[in-house]
């Protein structure tokens, strides 16, 4: 069902994988300790680069991802195919990889080749799955700050990360100060709302009832698809908007699907389809235990956590920079949780902008609208 | 599981139900022909009245619900149990019972007495369930018509309703030209939006997709328990506002359920109690399959169906004056929906009045900001 958790538990694990995988892999410290308790052996971190880190070692973009991306962020030589920001990091791009060394990992507890629920335990020689220590973002944080020690980089020239990454940055400059120099914020949060967490428990449920589910123990043949069918559904009406709905699918008719849904109450209109077809991407791609544990360490993360206010701990932090974007569509990651990290900064004595984008595709827009979220961040990293 | 279908089987049916039970039954035409095919045989629609019809009978307000609501708006002598629109409904409230006939009508389809897929059907003695006609909002406004014909009214003096309630009056002024001489949407619509679709289908994805749905025949000790919850829960997250949990729950740890929650991924935060509480008031409360006969009607529904614009339609239905009122934090029926019908009513040539509330309540405020609401239609009502 899963074949990036194959491959990272495969003896490709410390190399690129292959034909289209320009994975590397960072080898944690051993034990990796967990924020929450618990540690990691032999933990790993898979990640991309692009462009060159240079002789000061001090040109390295850290880059962190949502809930559910890889580490491929863009197409490169050794792997040809779209990323999740196609466009947007590459040779001359805004995340410019002719003058930035462009690291992107893959979340800790993720299942694109880092370390999560999906991987083997070198302990026991079967899957974590519910074994697997408590995730927090902080882990996910440490673990990208390890993949900067690896490369032997002392300080970050910046670091971005959207929606979960924008929570992963923050966790990153609350734990390790003048670990960066400048950070970019593109609709995350600085502590989880209701409404998110409301959202992510019901996504949650609808796997950890699926009786396919097992406690966890689901085999490859049968995972919980309906669960993750579901969550993924409500991931997409609440990372999109109704606006941007109402022009694209208004009320046309549903286009078939294959294999076709049929039965009672079949769906009847295009917006279904829509949401079918990615219900049933997700199902293939995405490690169920894995999304758990991201999804719920995404409910507990609160910046505040780290002692003070937010702009005590981003003063602590020493980012020099902020850039913070929000988009007034975005529902699941509010415009106003975007303007209060812009001045938990800006209190903290950092140089900050605030850019509340207009656009209407919700809190997915940091994903389409590639020019005006493009032209926002070089602006920023050009001039700061 | 469902108290109220099995009363509206049951030997009091053209009665009321004895205590605490204020519904009286009207008896549809037999047969009772569906707007999408088939008929009903021995039909029925519960309602309840406040007020009393004058001798022109030309006072008589007849209220559509929500999609999950009895008939019962408020409490009555014959029923003291608070209703769902308590405050609203009443002597010297803003839906006056001194002045008007107050009739709401349980939606046909409905659980609450009203016949649906829980219904006994008189051919085979057994519960409709999947065997119920195809339902839509036409066939619910036609039986709020019909509950006026048994009362001997020939022209309500204002048709009301919010949410679902807000597409039957659309349907009723569609339908039965010049049968209403006044009409009140609230918080309605038009045309289902793609973003209510998709919430919906979702929803009922959740209760399909649940084993103990079983097609429909599920049993009373074992209802689809998980798609029920799930959809409420959804529904719940829809109903209200980012901004308003935010006030209310902030971050605040998880309240004790009984029984308990426990568990792997068990809820950590209060907003998951709020939702947990409502879930498990709504498996007992409401028919699945009448659910999913409700819902789909919901978004099947578009005025244009009934031939032109919705102007065109609306014009036809020679509705005098019209009071829409919207709320800006309403996701789910989205304030621009209420200006557009406010618009077509207006070039319908009915004197009309657009209220859009800054409410934080979403598209529940109709239930919570009573004062608001009530203002809006109790001017409406003496001045037009």
């Amino acid at each position: 069902m899963n074949a990036a958790v194959s491959d990272s538990e495969g003896s490709s694990v410390f190399g690129t994988g292959g034909r289209d995988d320009a994975r590397k892999f960072a080898r944690l410290p051993d034990p990796f300790p967990m924020y929450r308790g618990g540690q990691l052996h032999q933990g790993v971190v898979a990640y991309e680069t692009w462009g060159k880190l240079n002789e000061a070692r001090d040109n390295a973009i850290l880059l962190f991802t949502g809930l559910s991306p890889s580490a491929h962020a863009a197409s490169s030589p050794e792997d040809a195919t779209q990323g999740w920001w196609e466009g947007m990091v590459g040779p001359g791009l805004a995340i410019d990889s002719e003058r930035y060394f462009v690291i992107c990992v893959n979340s800790l507890g993720s299942c694109f080749g880092s370390t999560g629920a999906a991987s083997i335990n070198p302990a026991t020689g079967a899957a974590y799955r519910l074994s697997f220590p408590e995730l927090s973002v902080e882990d996910i944080a440490r673990a990208g700050y390890e993949t900067l020690r690896s490369l032997k980089i002392e300080r970050a020239n910046t670091l971005i990360g959207p929606s979960l990454g924008g929570m992963s940055v923050l966790a990153f400059a609350a734990q390790f100060p003048r670990a960066a120099r400048r950070l970019i914020s593109i609709s995350g949060s600085a502590a989880a709302s209701p409404f998110a967490i409301a959202l992510r428990s019901i996504q949650r449920e609808a796997i950890l009832r699926d009786p396919d589910w097992r406690a966890g123990a689901y085999t490859d043949a049968q995972p919980p698809a309906t669960g993750m069918r579901i969550a993924r559904k409500l991931g997409m009406m609440t990372y999109r908007s109704a606006h941007e709905w109402r022009e694209r699918f208004a009320r046309l008719p549903a286009t078939p699907t294959d294999p076709p849904e049929v039965g009672p109450f079949a769906p009847e209109f295009a917006i279904q389809s829509y949401l079918e077809v990615h219900a049933r991407k997700f199902v293939r791609a995405f490690d169920p235990n894995c999304y758990l544990y991201i999804s719920r360490a995404m409910d507990r993360f609160d910046l505040a956590a780290h002692g003070g206010s937010h702009t005590e701990v981003l003063k602590r932090s020493a980012i020099e920079h902020a850039l913070v974007i929000g988009v007034e569509s975005d529902m699941l990651f509010a415009i106003d949780e975007q303007e209060r990290l812009a001045k938990a900064f800006e209190q903290a004595g950092a140089v900050t902008t605030f850019a509340p984008l207009d656009c209407i595709e919700g809190h997915d827009s940091f994903l389409i609208d590639i020019k005006r979220f493009g032209n926002e961040m070089r602006s920023f990293l050009d001039k700061t």
